[in-house]
């Protein structure tokens, strides 16, 4: 039986790792802070002191943790995972992070035998607990296939991108796809505020047409209740648009729009917002008296 | 019966009045290219020299025409609607066009007791032509109901906003949300591109998640096949822009995406591209061979 090694289980990773035990998988788990692990380990969970305890212990390691700096460290520290790691181990990164770093990985573990997929998510902790998340996959098509298996018990839209580093790059499109779509749901709503119109009832108008999308959908109504809870964190979409910015810096491709909702988010964060939902954005446009 | 006047049989025009034609109203035509209307005239339509002759002849006048500057001829105009129509006609302007013009339309419409309903569409060509608009009704309610039976020969998802100029104002932020999503859309796609990704496939792992719009879905693969017929022009895209940033600045908002939208759309414009789709804005990511 293949044993899975998980580390990262924050909101998003904790979903994906139950579905994989109840699914039959033996799980082993690491983690910064053990207590966001106690339901997994009720469930059977082993416990690893470390992540090179834990590479050791699995046939595939899957990551989910916050920042390109975490992933680095966890791969390339002295302790890390390809120093731990078996030959023949699969490591799958589901963070998302630097497609360059994706790269690197993907190439030093080569060297060692081990197979290296990037597989960024989209979906949110709700996909990750209804097990239907879209899974963008980049590396060796034959690793991908073989980790297909377990790809399709936290997945639904599973889709393999080309070599290491495409599923980051999928990943980077679909931020920035985002990001700029952000002011536009945002401004819509503040203008329908100012204009004196009932902004619920232009959603009634808006939100099945041309400028129909998923923001519009979901995230306006929660910035017409004032619920700035975070599905997903102004701090880590700040961080997915630094690097989807140095990604086009790099390829010397002008991103303005992308440039804008950095600028924006930069502002929000600034204001105190790291920690609220991206829909928070548009606290920007809401006058003092009405925060 | 309700004899209708229609004015301005462009391509969504057409569509509309052909609806109403079917469904059994005697309807009136006046339009600036008489071959335009040659369709209705054989169905039955009857055809009138002028907006005057139309206007004295119609218990409900419909128009679509082009820019605000035609509305406001063809309303205002010594031999315009609003003197030449009876007391008691219904005027419903479906052009999207300036929310004050609509008000002060609709205030020289009452003093003549006649009632004015600014009910601009969005759902384009297909939408028309499917009798599945999506209206978005200001002006007196009394009035917009006892229009309804009318909309919703040409329309589905028929929303009253509120007093007069309201309809516009929410066609408005219908542009808005698209404005600034549409570089979100191009961006991502010209990304996918850069990066060496198959763009189509990206589409596959993100249309259908959080950075879903219908902006993704139906244009994206357009702007993919290089096909930028235009569903919606440039050059009335910008136009509503342009509308949209004058009342935001009357009414002190700052609306930055719809600034840049705006300005990219200005650069598109100034390429030739005024008469081509809104889809077209990805040519600015294009390198010059491939375009």
């Amino acid at each position: 039986m293949t044993h899975i090694g998980f580390i990262g289980t924050g909101v998003m990773g904790r979903s994906m790792a139950m579905h994989l035990l109840k699914a039959g998988y033996p799980v082993s788990i690491y983690t910064r802070t053990k207590e966001k692990a106690e339901d997994l380990l009720k469930e059977g969970a082993v416990w690893r002191e470390t992540a090179e305890e834990l590479a050791g212990h699995s046939d595939v390691i899957m990551t989910m943790v916050g920042y390109p700096s975490d992933v680095e460290e966890l791969y390339l520290g002295d302790h890390g995972i390809l120093n731990a790691a078996k030959s023949g181990t699969y490591v799958i990164d589901m963070t998302t992070s630097k497609p360059s770093l994706a790269i690197h990985i993907y190439e030093l573990a080569k060297q060692k035998g081990i197979y290296s997929i990037d597989a960024p998510v989209s979906g949110g902790d709700v996909g990750a607990r209804e097990a239907r998340l879209s899974i963008m996959a980049g590396g060796d098509k034959e690793a991908f296939e073989a980790c297909l298996p377990i790809f399709s018990i936290i997945g639904k839209n599973i889709v393999y991108q080309g070599p290491a580093g495409s599923g980051q790059h999928t990943k980077m499109c679909n931020q920035i796809a985002i990001a700029a779509g952000m002011i536009g749901v945002s401004e819509a709503i503040a203008y329908a505020h100012s204009a004196g119109l009932d902004p619920e009832n232009v959603l009634k108008s808006i939100s099945a047409g041309a400028a129909g999308s998923w923001s519009l959908s979901n995230l306006a109504p929660r910035m017409l209740k004032d619920d700035f809870e975070p599905g997903f964190y102004v701090k880590h979409f700040l961080k997915d648009m630094s690097i989807a910015i140095e990604e086009a810096e790099q390829m010397n491709m002008e991103v303005p729009g992308l440039a804008l909702a950095h600028k924006l988010y930069t502002e929000l964060s600034e204001k105190g917002e790291a920690e609220s939902g991206t829909q928070a954005l548009y606290k920007l446009w809401k006058s003092p008296s009405e925060n």
